[in-house]
């Protein structure tokens, strides 16, 4: 007889964004007059840079005649995009990468929600609390999380790690050494980041206990202060215990387009076995490449004038994020993040639950933000604010905070 | 301590399109002035109809301004695409299949690779063979196909039906009843079909014995016979047991472009659990959608003139496929498919096995092919033809198979 995966029935609710769609579409419709601000789910807004859309058309029009149109892409993904990422992302900063280390993919949430299946079902995971959903409920539906509890909010088998604002949203070293752990500098929710020093605290954590750090770097393009890792390879010994993951979704506004990559370092081994090749094969089995125009549109992001296109998008936002960020302060409220990442963490006033914040929010200032219980127990009386709408809305969503 | 999921390690070498890939560039690099012809790994040569290109280029313009620009994509796919899928594919066709019951995705050989997530690991799988690939070895990677016997080219617990010359490459109806049925029609590799009655009794089946069938129509646009279903929703029952997997790789040239579907009916169930809520949930937890501007380029496809286009795309690879077949035959070639598919499935000459086959076809011929055995044991013995290339090609591999 045929069974379901049970796992996936062990996952409570929704996907977090999925449910804050239908709160939001229920009070849209009961209330047509009402405009809603949008800073929850973490979408940019500005457009795609001139110099990408010129790659655009240009492959467009490549793909229209047979001597250059373009059929399936190379498993890895173009050499013309791997060899720009290993040079500009990694070589540049000192990191021993090379293209071929490189999978090109639609992005990170795929790899990072993918690449736990390369791992033993008996592997033991560890996620910071707060965290970005993925890396949990994708561990759950392969079993590898056991069972939930409803009045803790946590999984049997999982290490949480709390984020809280005694530690700096930065987590401490786990007692208990797991065998996978999820890292996330700058931060999705908190916007918190580590030094350098600390980073390679962790990597030596790995190296020592035998534990594979899988680093989502997917805000590595916010960081503004020095001395602040871009990427884990910056540390020493990271080649041998970490996977990186980026993404162009928040580099470059490609959240449509869909591409980002993982870093799978060659030497990094396994009771043996090289993760490079597994995930080679996974790749090889269940995946196609990313679209060859994506692939393009990709390596324009790296060009002179798309690189200060794009640089130019990320200071408009980190633009939002300090108006938030010193806004909300003069008004009261407990802030963190926003500095290095385009995030805002705040406290709820009032003892509020994030929940109860987020309705109050949405009903009376008709702002959607992220309540921050959603991501974790840790984050419970917390709220996450994007930094991705446009100026106008991000001002006028803080004035109405501010008369609350 | 970490450990891999060793169900990799269980797979027998490569990915069969890898290892053919590395075969023919080792041949090329030794004999550089070789004019190789690829009738091999089934990708596609003409370009992307100007209907398509231009709705590609128009959705790139919506890209570039802030007033148009999309980011995430909703979580099943665009509406205006599912919704002239569900018109032109279900509807018109007589099927009882709704636009919220399409999920749009990044191409078939994902979904295929990952729809068996969403069943137990203690499922049994039934595949034809030969059979391609993916559905196998997805099911290894997972560890619901047991241990593999290279002495057979089987794995211990998947029930293979064999498709032979005596059944007419279509499998019979096991005696030991599967949890899975990977169907697959018009057939890749063997290029058969079956009639609507012949399906009906397959539905039939799974309904009588609970087996959910997983039915791949990849190949539906090449149909050319009356009373050979396009959907297995034509069948009477269908939507109670079988999810179906599209793709517009082959019906319009998207092999570079990523864009497909797999419909789930709601009424589908499995223990009372709905497949397509657990279908959902992987998609909103695993994947982030196609890029607009390809499920722009989708719809385009299904516009009168885009339609018209592809037909014409269509036409001209089936007159490959029929000088193939009416030139292998006239030279002694035992052939069969190609009147309803792409592809060309002959018995190996001189009692060659496959990979001779392939080896002297390269080598002699400088003709590409796909070796039968790679899609499993009875397969051994036959090698698969692509009516993929150019017509010119076409004729000049024929020529050059009819000298050899």
């Amino acid at each position: 007889m045929t069974k379901v995966n049970d796992n996936y029935l062990k996952l409570p609710g929704s996907y977090l964004f999925s449910t804050i769609g239908k709160k939001v579409r229920e009070y849209a419709a009961a209330n047509p007059d009402a405009k809603i601000l949008y800073m929850g789910i973490g979408d940019v807004t500005q457009p795609i840079a001139p110099e990408v859309i010129s790659a655009l058309h240009k492959s467009v029009d490549e793909m229209a005649h047979a001597e250059t149109f373009k059929g399936y892409a190379p498993d890895l993904g173009y050499e013309f995009l791997r060899d720009v990422i290993a040079r500009k992302d990694y070589k540049d900063r000192g990191c021993d990468i090379a293209a071929d280390e490189i999978f090109v993919s639609d992005g990170a949430k795929c790899d990072c929600g993918n690449i736990q299946e390369i791992f033993s079902v008996d592997n033991r995971i560890a996620v910071c609390d707060p965290v970005y959903p993925v890396y949990v409920d994708s561990n759950v539906m392969a079993g590898r999380a056991g069972t939930y509890d409803a009045a803790t909010g946590r999984f049997s088998n999982v290490i949480y790690m709390p984020c809280t604002a005694e530690n700096g949203f930065a987590p401490d070293l786990p007692q208990e050494v797991p065998d996978l752990i999820y890292l996330c500098f700058p931060n999705n929710p908190t916007g918190a980041v580590v030094s350098k020093a600390r980073l390679q605290e962790w990597v030596d954590y790995a190296n020592r206990h035998g534990s594979v750090i899988l680093y989502d770097a997917a805000y590595e393009a916010y960081i503004s202060e020095d001395d602040i890792p871009h990427s884990i390879y910056e540390c020493s010994g990271a080649n041998d215990c970490a996977i990186e993951f980026r993404s162009f979704s928040k580099t470059a506004g490609f959240t449509g387009l869909r591409l980002g990559f993982t870093v799978i370092p060659k030497q990094l081994k396994v009771e043996g076995v090289s993760l490079w090749s597994l995930w080679a094969r996974r790749h090889g089995t269940k995946y196609n490449g990313a679209p060859y125009i994506i692939q393009k549109a990709g390596e324009a992001c790296y060009t002179e004038a798309g690189r200060q296109q794009i640089r130019e998008q990320i200071a408009y936002y980190m633009g939002n994020a300090h108006h938030i960020y010193n806004g909300l302060k003069a008004a009261g409220y407990e802030v963190s993040g926003g500095i290095n990442a385009p995030y805002i963490w705040l406290r709820t006033p009032d003892g509020l639950t994030s929940w109860e914040f987020f309705d109050r929010l949405l009903t009376v200032a008709n702002v959607v933000g992220t309540p921050g219980s959603g991501f974790g127990p840790s984050g419970e009386h917390y709220f996450r604010l994007s930094a991705f709408g446009s100026r106008e809305s991000t001002i006028e969503a803080v004035e109405r905070m501010k008369n609350m």
